[in-house]
């Protein structure tokens, strides 16, 4: 009889020392965090226990828990934006929820159902409401945690799992600048793999991106740019989805990124600018999901055909980039809005209005209640 | 100042409610500890703190530590063996240290001295020496861990860390018998590929291989064997390295293991296993790094080639394979010792003359003193 996860359930303790949010030039990203964690506790014979909501707090955890030998984690990042009326919203969370789902099955995790979790998370956020800054580019970042719990080193489906939430305001990722960034494409090391991992968001696909992109800084880059392969296909850049805009010989225009073939993590920034880009663009862009290489961008920029290009996510939205590095060689790529390109600048903006509630979209705004 | 690990100054606090040691026939893999955790921790700015040896205790860690995110996890595995004269005994520990360095500077995480973390274990092996059972294939399951531990959600190079260690009490791995296995080819899922981090001893490894594991155990078998492309590639066997035995046309024989090209890990037991094959296997012999693929597995059995087949590992030493299907069909390995092929039996037994003391082979045996 294992219990599914019930919101119905949940139960408050709040905290007797409420901290006073920070002033928002103070914000740095991940670092501060909310008063309160949101913990929901899983067994296999059990299911779901009754959510809690709690004051922030360590966890007592013993050093042969399977979260810290066999990386049993798996996490989800989003947001909640304070709109102009002072309502909480959530941007496309429903998709974080497929995807933390997708992802749990695969590390033999727990699944559970995402619209349930989604009322614990407007509970959190109308607890934590004070937390949620004012202003554009500032948001209260959301992290979902799926986590093994049980003890022991044998290497199996783990027995006990923490669904956990915590949350932390934040400013712009990169700073207060619309800034663009400068990579270096990685060749020596490739991120992911056919019939891979690549497109779950395992904690497993993050600690072998340390050293790449630590080698890219010293060389004076920002970020770094992910090949595969003896073609160059290019795949994402860092840890964000990445989009090519090109003009074509004929004068049509394409904005181009890798498709969902096992290696790309379905961010809801990469879908939701597609999404956009189709409804939205001229009538003389087409935006595809195909493969490119670094070779094709250098033959394009070299024909003058390479208008923009830029990173997306859901900590930056969107990441404008400027130059790539590949074998010694400088790709420079147009910001011909001054600090990123113009479609760049026109997602920013389409998402944001979204975010903050000035625009209705589809069904992509949640409000908190 | 980054202070380098130094064994000399390690403080002992002992436990004041001792345990008595699991009888033999209790004894599960990694679910019983000793009394007793080795840590050492890192920061960026103060290097290696003093090392410390305490009673067993949870962790206090916050929900935002990076270890739980973003998988800045590693560790080894060694055994302490109990020999006939009553002393503790490890096998190639600085085997385990160097592959630990590497997997760490991988990881982003800090790099050690091996031979002050060998020091360390020997005192914590005296200290628990009652914990070392008595018997052939009865050993201290020793894991020593790396684990990020700065706290905050920027992915970026952790600024504290923290390695320990804890051990367990085991006996045969697969069980008292020396019972050979049934593998399933995975072909719907890689473990690794050229230039990613399958080489290094991660957790990130670890979780993505239980869901074929778990396939594979539906349909009867006990583990699965990794394939690499669309050739067939043979990379490992579940959490093992792989040997395959074959007889020429020209009745020569072969004992083959993949290569270590990047995908496949550096096993102690691997290492051992082809020094002891070279040394001591007849001399109508050749033992072979190469690649081999799971076609010509096929053929080689179908022309009564295939002579044995058998996995290696820390945990289980040697295990012997008897039957592997691939795309639906059976192949069947020779066991011709009984429960094992004739090289697998012979391995396992030169290696247990070593770790046991019986036997001295190199400087491979290590007392503790």
């Amino acid at each position: 009889m294992s219990a599914p996860l019930d919101a119905s359930k949940l139960k408050i303790t709040k905290t007797e020392t409420p901290k006073d949010p920070l002033p928002n030039d103070k914000l740095v990203f991940g670092q501060s965090f909310t008063d309160h964690i949101l913990e929901v506790d899983w067994t296999k014979e059990e299911g779901w226990a009754a959510p809690t909501i709690k004051p922030y707090h360590n966890f007592s955890m013993d050093p042969a828990t399977c979260v810290l030998h066999y990386s049993f984690e798996l996490f989800e990042g989003l947001k909640a934006y304070r709109d102009s009326n002072g309502k909480i919203r959530t941007f496309r969370p429903d998709k974080n929820m497929e995807r933390m789902n997708r992802t749990a099955k695969r590390a033999a995790l727990p699944t559970f159902d995402g619209n349930e979790f989604l009322k614990l998370l407007d509970q959190f956020l109308l607890l934590e409401e004070k937390f949620v800054p004012q202003g554009k580019g500032y948001s209260l970042y959301l992290r979902p945690t799926l986590i093994g719990s049980s003890i022991g080193l044998g290497v199996s489906t783990p027995t006990k799992a923490k669904l956990y939430l915590i949350a932390s305001p934040v400013g712009p990722y990169f700073g207060s600048d619309f800034k663009p960034v400068s990579l270096e494409a990685t060749d020596y090391a490739v991120r992911a793999w056919p019939k891979g991992v690549g497109s779950y968001k395992l904690g497993a696909n993050y600690v072998s991106c340390i050293e790449p992109q630590a080698e890219a800084a010293k060389r004076g880059h920002s970020q770094n740019l992910w090949l595969f392969g003896e073609s160059g296909e290019i795949t994402e850049v860092g840890a964000m989805n990445v989009f090519f805009a090109f003009e074509n010989d004929d004068g049509t225009k394409e904005l181009v990124t890798p498709p969902l073939d096992g290696m790309i993590l379905p961010g809801v920034t990469r879908d939701s600018t597609i999404q956009l880009c189709v409804e939205k663009l001229p009538s003389d862009w087409k935006v595809n999901e195909r493969k490119l290489t670094i070779y094709e961008v250098m033959e394009r920029s070299a024909k003058g055909q390479l208008i923009e290009a830029f990173g997306t996510g859901t900590a930056a939205i969107v990441a404008p980039i400027d130059n790539i590095e590949f074998k010694g060689k400088q790709i420079e790529v147009p910001c011909k809005a001054g600090s990123s390109g113009e479609i760049a600048k026109q997602v920013n903006d389409w998402i944001q209005k979204i975010q903050y509630g000035d625009e209705e979209f589809k069904d992509w705004s949640r409000v908190a209640a």
